[in-house]
């Protein structure tokens, strides 16, 4: 599904349930993230326009989401505060080549599969969340993020050939599943 | 006006007629980078909820403004590129001190006092620039610099009593008077 080459572990989810409303503050930060994600790569690609004007779309999204998880939160009296993040990210950034244009091409696909896996996750979170506004909630992401996912890989076909771009999806996509299948405490969105 | 210690040298506006074009960009420059300000305040500050909620409302603007700008120097044929940026935003950074509560009213303030400066260009370019296109383009842009400005100043209000904060608004603004007053060369927004 969406480059990825693992499904979650179904333990995930009961974990999750378990530690709904910290997750749901995860999820907030992780649009933020997202958000940011997209506006420093705006920053370090200025020059090509395609792409500002796709990465601006982006933060834009993101920013919506973000402030729909914080109404959200208030809505069920949680309070949002900061939270250790889980170390996918910064596993997944370890990856990424240090020289143009591959620097470019990476972080590109390791924001594509970021938002795959969020993908993926909130399908779960949609078919298996026994509160019914939150499956509907993730239900309703669930297509932005495959779009973004798809976006991303365009974008990475502004920096390398199409083939080259998905040899290279392919090797990242692996790395993420082994990085995802570890599993972390406490749980995350991307434990 | 706005807070401003000082008017715009008249001077400036015959050096913009002169170097249209890149003064263009650098505007499509400085609204990304008035969007990447809001961001880092929104990951500074994202215990502050009033202040996300905010900053992200600013971001989407200042993108939008970005499009706005992009779209202008496409219907001109005016190619997109990096530009040296003017030193103003490095030297009124330079004012901002190290800790905490201070640092954030501090950057908050910067952050109003080229919102207030932007406003107050603005206002020349609409009423100077003989092209009426562009005139109007200012004129329509003038209003959420202003908003954007006082939105800046009531957000420091959450680091500090109101009236030590009008009290540094006062300082810092003595100071981007006299580092605008310097003038740079080449022309820019902020030079």
């Amino acid at each position: 599904m969406l480059s990825l080459k693992s499904d979650t572990r179904p333990e995930w989810i009961r974990e999750v349930a378990e530690n709904l409303d910290e997750v749901l503050i995860d999820h907030a930060h992780c649009e933020k993230k997202a958000a940011g994600t997209a506006m420093n790569l705006l920053f370090a690609y200025v020059d090509q326009e395609p792409l500002c004007r796709e990465l601006s779309a982006i933060v834009v999204e993101e920013l919506e989401h973000f402030g729909m998880v914080l109404d959200l939160l208030s809505r069920r009296g949680i309070r949002f505060r900061r939270l250790a993040p889980s170390q996918y990210g910064r596993k997944l950034n370890d990856l990424v080549r240090k020289l143009e244009p591959g620097r470019g091409v990476d972080r590109l696909l390791v924001a594509s599969l970021i938002e795959a896996r969020s993908c993926e996750r909130f399908a779960w979170l949609r078919d298996h969340l026994a509160d019914a506004e939150l499956a509907a909630f993730y239900g309703s992401l669930f297509e932005s993020e495959a779009r973004h996912h798809s976006s991303y890989v365009q974008m990475a076909c502004l920096f390398a050939e199409e083939e080259v771009v998905r040899a290279r999806l392919e090797e990242l996509a692996q790395a993420e599943a082994e990085i995802i299948a570890v599993g972390e405490t406490p749980v995350r969105v991307h434990s």
